[in-house]
């Protein structure tokens, strides 16, 4: 008979799992993916560096778990004010605003979950769940069209033009490597929102 | 004294190993970055596969040189479209079309250059020319504004906001893996055009 893991040791398993992904989480948060190591995480974790690889395979493993359980949160944020009551134009800049500034918050680990490069791994997960970002807006601007608040537009297409704004108008404010002064999310909040109404054909920016 | 290559040995090293870039840039057409190896490209060019490291010290190293010289040759492109007369609007128009048709008729070249997960040497340098586009749409913006053309804007977030709205709309097309049929054209330019001329405040889309 094979032998099973009893719930126990199944929960102890999985809680260590959770410190380890915490651990290396905190370490992007205050490094990026660079300053994340398996050793790194093992120490942060208080663990053996030879447990880690019980979880995870390699660094790139770990880099990508990490990866999908972060940007799970942002896309179940999106996924809640997209959801809400009120016009489509209204839930959008709410969308935008929170979105930026977590990512300006979490500055160091919004650039390494958006842009930072990190390998073929995280690369393929990042095409991933632009596109759920995508799927959630494309409902929103379908909704705007059939309402008369957007104009007739594919909504598909558009709804990846604003995945692409946001990121691509959040990558140099939170590169810190490259920023000359701190990101300004008074300045940027308003104009990536009037940017994205206004690609959508709405007058209410 | 030190030994010095004769200019005719520079040449024919040049010269061979533009042969080596071109191999590669064949194959990743054919099959993406996945596809281009080391060996492969030596076979293409009809070399053994110890000359190929005379040139480039690993595969990471060959693709990030092999997408410098073909992106610089789309930056160029974009550099010729944008310097030329014609209003700003109009310019746009025709980056755009332009961009996307060589794009979709290179498709497979074209996704490897925008997309696919390949590493993080590859991704810097997609990070390096992305604000190499979109310092070029910055100046066109800015004139746009100044001429009364678009509305008053953020140049620097809105050229961003074009780089992202191209990139991100040409990735699902692109990629022959996922799309369910061969992209449109047709549809696709009009549509990208009009989000980009109506996400810098232009009646004339």
């Amino acid at each position: 008979m094979a032998y099973r893991k009893t719930p126990k040791v199944q929960a102890q398993q999985a809680a260590q799992r959770q410190r380890l992904l915490d651990a290396a989480t905190a370490l992007v948060a205050e490094g990026g993916f660079n300053a994340m190591t398996i050793a790194a995480t093992a120490e942060r974790a208080g663990v053996a560096t030879g447990t880690v690889y019980k979880h995870f395979t390699n660094k790139g493993e770990l880099c990508a778990e990490l990866f999908r359980c972060a940007t799970e949160v942002e896309v179940e944020q999106v996924r809640s004010l997209v959801t809400q009551d009120g016009s489509a134009a209204e839930r959008l800049r709410a969308v935008i605003s929170n979105f930026a500034a977590r990512a300006l918050r979490g500055q160091r680990l919004a650039y390494a979950l958006i842009a930072e490069p990190v390998g073929a791994l995280v690369e393929a997960e990042r095409l991933h769940y632009r596109r759920s970002y995508a799927t959630l807006f494309q409902s929103l601007i379908q909704e705007g069209i059939d309402r008369g608040e957007f104009a007739a537009q594919d909504a598909g297409i558009s709804a990846s033009a604003l995945v692409g704004i946001i990121a691509e108008t959040l990558v140099g404010p939170l590169n810190w490597h490259d920023s000359r002064s701190t990101p300004q999310a008074e300045h940027l909040v308003p104009q990536l929102q009037a940017v994205c109404l206004r690609a959508l054909g709405t007058e209410s920016n």
